[in-house]
């Protein structure tokens, strides 16, 4: 849903060059807020509104418009005023942008650049996706540790304009290596004793990624630690760069996306469901749909095998979509739990004692209560006890395999080296319903040979 | 996995009695690393240990206890010192704490507390769990809209030592209504004009959520505008509160494995898969395997409905469950990402009819491609053209049936103002699956009948 409220006022105001107007409106409220109002104009009238807006301000808007429209913008305007933007903007999120702009673009843009912002974007781009290097900004405020509180303020105060947070200062040694973190609270309120120096104030004992650490790790640490930002150190420990908390939330709201989508057997997205075009959609979704319909295959050739069974006993059919589904429930249950128990720390491999003691707990108790309601189920449904048995020991069973298999494929998974998300909630299902398929059969072949209920023969 | 590391060490030094030891044990870390190293103690070791540390960071190793221990330590440690210790707690934190102790402890500790905090306890235990006032914390730098950037300064550096944030500071009138923010970071940059009055330094245009809001929607401003905090205000926009950064990133941490849990059909756990007691976690489970049994049940009626016709022609059980699962999947699929997608705010509900569209093609896609595998499949298990057309035919609409019952019944419950993800998964999946058998046994019977292989009367 576009916001329209404001489009005509702001056509007008260009048609009219209300220069007054229009620094009115890129000022006066949060540049969040005036994105949003700004959403249905087109790149061009976008781009000519920000002209009324300070640098900053300007880099702060556009930063907020849809990645969508700052390609637009990037793509259709002026070259040399673009490289004065991309210039403005925060380095994480230049570097999302032009990764997203056509090659030939981003050669054009460059060499408008300082080498100074040339190299940094360079650099950063140079990492995969999804690692640390990938979400951090270069933009740090970084104080040598031989500063005095008093010097370390007004630098600061000097930097505070820049960049894109001061809540912590980064304190190094002369070769960039970090030694310790001052919060700007600390330094406020150390500043009645302006003559100390940072390496006596700072604190050494710091939460840090390492550079091409995976993200979920760092949201981990940030959440862990309640960190406003988390230091970027390679393997020497040097300085890199910072992620901010707004990036942690970021990365946070994305995999937990993802991990939905995969956990439904849907590839993750790399752009939102209505935007995404239907030729990608239907590739991310019919892969994971055809593995799981040649997976579910095997079902109809376990059901081929058993057809001269069904054939004999012809109730034996009614309840399997039944027991099959209690199986495919109970094991989805325990493969969600595990798995998110896993991402979050939870639970660690070397608890699998602990968990399969739970689960055989947790498959005899749901088992036994769907035992008991199926009985009466099939009571109702067939009116003899044998299929009401067959029914029932068929359940206990069922759902003590879903849990027991539901909870182990994860952790499997976690000890390949695999993301136990993978194991997704139709794959386990897929799974389970044909051990489901054989455990109903054999314990109905069983049951009915021992009662003496199996027609030696088949119907002809 | 609790850390063991240190434990030999720290009792032997409180054997000893070894007050520099344990003080340095107590600062030199960060102090949630401290507070892991203590995992391993007894709640009287523990507290003892704590003595060595000044309040201030007592209370910040306390506050990263797990909330099992911190509630031992509250409940056998004497009384006295306790009230000492909710009195230096965060707001929210001492609140949460008190939530779960025991009513009679509370009752005790209350009347040791100044009438200040047990005001102020009392009015944060009073919001209802998941709202916006349950989650903020009532310690915030609230300045006159009046003061100085000089006087801003130094009433800031007296507050920071008590506050949980200093990042932002509230200007607020004489009545305590809130009039804008300034940053810290807009403060520290203003110390070259330290003349100017906050009320014309300050943002008006503020982003801020009602005490009453969902914690869900305060996760989303604070992400939509990169906020390290965000003020909470009654419904005359007086300030009560802040909720901040990290106090989101729990919200959000806690909200994505509730939706995990929900679309597995297992009712959220209040406390870590390997903490929650056997009895708890079955009745959460139990509760929605249940319903999903009972729902799976109405399969049973169809096939019973249907059971002459699979006598008659007995290769149609075979696909039984691999038409069902298709349909299922795709129903999923299609769930999976419309709940996401209103969940981020990607979809509204008046996006319907694209939804639908969309929908629409995403089944012919995918349902018209595993309509080929099937046909191939089954000419492999069974060798007849006319089994090859029932299944192609079948998955087509079957597929086409979960994608749009798939996508619409979150909308539908999203509608009604429910919780769309209460579409769980396997929820979805048995509806469809009752579709699946209804669809599939039609289609039979249809291309049969049309082709006069439709056995008369049934095989006696």
């Amino acid at each position: 849903m576009i916001n329209l409220l404001y489009l005509p006022e702001l056509r007008e105001m260009l048609a009219e060059a209300d220069t007054k107007g229009l620094h009115e409106f890129c000022t006066a409220l949060h540049p969040a807020r005036t994105a949003e109002f700004m959403e249905g104009l087109t790149a061009t009238e976008a781009w000519q509104v920000l002209q009324h807006a300070d640098p900053e301000t300007r880099e702060e808007i556009f930063s907020y418009f849809d990645p969508d429209k700052q390609l637009e913008i990037l793509e259709t305007q002026d070259r040399t005023e673009m490289a004065g933007l991309v210039a403005e903007l925060a380095s994480d999120d230049r570097v999302d942008l032009l990764h997203e702009a056509d090659e030939g673009l981003v050669a054009e843009l460059l060499p408008l650049l300082s080498p100074e912002d040339r190299r940094d974007i360079l650099r950063l781009k140079s990492y995969p996706e999804g690692v640390a290097g990938a979400v951090m900004t270069s933009d740090i405020a970084r104080l040598d540790e031989n500063l005095l509180v008093r010097e370390a303020l007004n630098e600061l105060a000097r930097q505070a304009e820049e960049l894109e947070t001061v809540y912590y200062v980064y304190v190094v040694d002369d070769t960039d290596h970090l030694r310790g973190v001052v919060s700007t609270r600390q330094l406020l309120s150390a500043i009645s004793k302006p003559e100390t120096r940072l390496r006596d104030l700072m604190e050494t004992d710091l939460a840090t990624v390492n550079v091409m650490d995976d993200q979920e790790e760092v949201a981990r640490k940030v959440a862990k630690f309640d960190l406003l930002a988390i230091p970027v150190v390679d393997d020497e420990f040097r300085l890199l760069g910072i992620i901010t908390h707004d990036d942690v939330i970021d990365v946070m709201r994305e995999e937990a996306t993802e991990d939905a989508h995969l956990s439904a057997g849907v590839q993750p997205l790399d752009e939102s469901y209505l935007k995404t075009p239907i030729v990608t959609l239907s590739r991310k979704r019919g892969m994971w749909l055809t593995i799981l319909f040649v997976t579910a295959l095997f079902t109809a050739f376990a059901l081929r095998h058993y057809e001269e069974d069904t054939q004999k006993v012809a109730w034996l059919v009614i309840f399997i979509p039944l027991v099959i589904s209690a199986g495919g429930n109970s094991g989805t249950q325990a493969a969600t739990l595990v798995i998110t128990a896993l991402t979050r720390g939870d639970v660690k491999l070397n608890d699998w004692v602990r968990v399969v003691r739970r689960e055989l707990a947790m498959g005899l108790l749901l088992g036994g209560f769907l035992a008991s309601l199926g009985f009466v189920a099939a009571m109702l449904l067939h009116r003899e006890l044998i299929s009401a048995a067959v029914v029932a020991s068929t359940l206990v069973l069922v759902v003590l395999a879903g849990t027991i298999v539901g909870s182990m494929l994860p952790m499997v998974f976690r000890r390949l080296g695999l993301d136990p998300a993978l194991m997704s909630n139709p794959f386990v299902t897929g799974i389970i319903d044909i051990m489901g398929i054989v455990i109903y059969m054999n314990v109905a072949i069983a049951l009915l040979t021992l009662t003496g209920k199996m027609p030696a023969t088949p119907v002809p």
